[in-house]
């Protein structure tokens, strides 16, 4: 369906011809947000599969920081996606995996021998399960798209962690950071691969460049947005401070009280 | 290198065959830390690449908000290494980069534009940056195992978040996050695949099941140590509860007041 060479994906990521005798591994450079998808199933048993392929991820001091429950049953599935912004692709997706930030089966394993966890009291240990979490994603993410299938993270599942926990049946400890919506792609689907901000404003070498900035980014991106009809006018500059003010922040605001109360990143 | 079909790895994961019919994505299944290097360079053209393929991730919002510096020059690369708890494989990697939470160039953008970015000051946008890098990094890895690279995440890179901005240049609004030690493996590295929980521990249908407990795995670890030469007596559930104890937290129980004093997740 998508069918980009590494060349092909080089040039709408960057704006450029991809540089003489670069060596790129093929398909995860075509990774793009998928949203609309064909009403078919994900089997079990690519499910499964999938699954282990996050399972396989590295994880900090092999803590396994992490978990991920499957919404999947209809009237759920309506109530998931409507704490999530109410995005279609949650309510369309054939698998939605809500991945989470897991305290509680450490605790309870160690507690069960005597130990006390008193450190998972601390930041360091929310930072730990968050990057957990997202790995295995990502793993699991770039397998599924190996095979077909397409998707796209929803942040939207912090909106109202409140509301979440009390769906997922969420304990002490644990705290919903990231749904993660994947079908087969829709045959009309034309989602595109978007452009990024170029490797020497990201990639640095030694030390950081305190002089970065976006370099043609906005002109790349309205570009970008003017082929999708959307308006070319707003930059990316303008766009993304405006998302990052104090307006936007959609009941994620709340995050730190939230995980507080839950004993997660309390000093 | 490693050769191992996706069947044995599940085996090795989960102490159990294969389910019958069930299909596996290659390749990402075999993941293990890989810790000893082949003496040999990754081309420039690779990693270029490979950057790219961690630029091609998902990020939320399309805010990019994390960033990745490469160690090289030798006698810098000892002194990360040293900050890094002078773990081997950060001296001897081929290539080490450090990746980063990055609010900066954000902020700098936005301010050349008038938009403030007030928002930037919660927790939401920690860990929406966390996420983002995690996601980068670990698509990076995945195309990097793809082509025969072999590495390991350096959470030590947490250790000393003074002195890692300050060998970096880091300016407010960005912190280490991770490290990742990159290199073809040396012919005679035996990283082996280590068994995780069960499925059924880690994944949850519809709701997050309060009775979890670890099943088998404190047996199935003592098994892998004792066969690694590794004392099988401490159980999974002893040491990952003494790990995360008060007395293991190795330079980041100051992790919030550094990051409060960078500008990040100050509300």
């Amino acid at each position: 369906m998508f069918t980009e060479t590494a060349a092909e994906a080089w040039r709408l990521r960057y704006g450029t011809d991809v540089p003489e005798g670069l060596e790129v591994p093929d398909r995860f450079l075509t990774h793009r947000s998928v949203r609309d998808y064909a009403g078919r199933e994900i089997p079990e048993s690519v499910v499964t599969g999938l699954i282990a392929c996050a399972q396989s991820a590295a994880t900090s001091s092999n803590l396994q920081l992490w978990s991920v429950v499957s919404v999947q049953e209809p009237s759920r599935r309506a109530e998931i996606a409507r704490l999530c912004a109410d995005q279609k692709q949650v309510y369309n997706a054939a698998l939605y995996l809500c991945f989470l930030v897991d305290h509680y089966r450490l605790r309870n394993a160690a507690a069960a021998v005597g130990e006390s966890c008193e450190g998972l009291d601390y930041k360091e240990y929310y930072t730990m399960a968050v990057v957990d979490a997202a790995l295995a994603a990502e793993r699991l993410f770039c397998a599924a798209e190996s095979i077909g299938i397409g998707g796209c993270y929803i942040g939207a599942l912090r909106n109202d962690p409140v509301g979440v926990a009390e769906l997922l049946a969420l304990p002490e400890g644990v705290f919903g950071v990231f749904g993660l919506a994947l079908g087969y792609p829709a045959e009309d689907c034309t989602a595109k691969i978007k452009p990024r901000l170029s490797q020497d404003k990201v990639w640095f070498r030694e030390k950081y460049d305190r002089d970065v900035n976006v370099g043609d980014y906005n002109e790349r991106m309205a570009e970008f947005n003017e082929s999708e009809g959307r308006n070319a006018s707003v930059t990316w500059s303008m766009r993304s401070g405006r998302r990052v003010d104090e307006h936007h922040l959609t009941g994620r605001g709340g995050q730190k009280e939230f995980l507080e109360s839950r004993g997660i990143d309390k000093r």
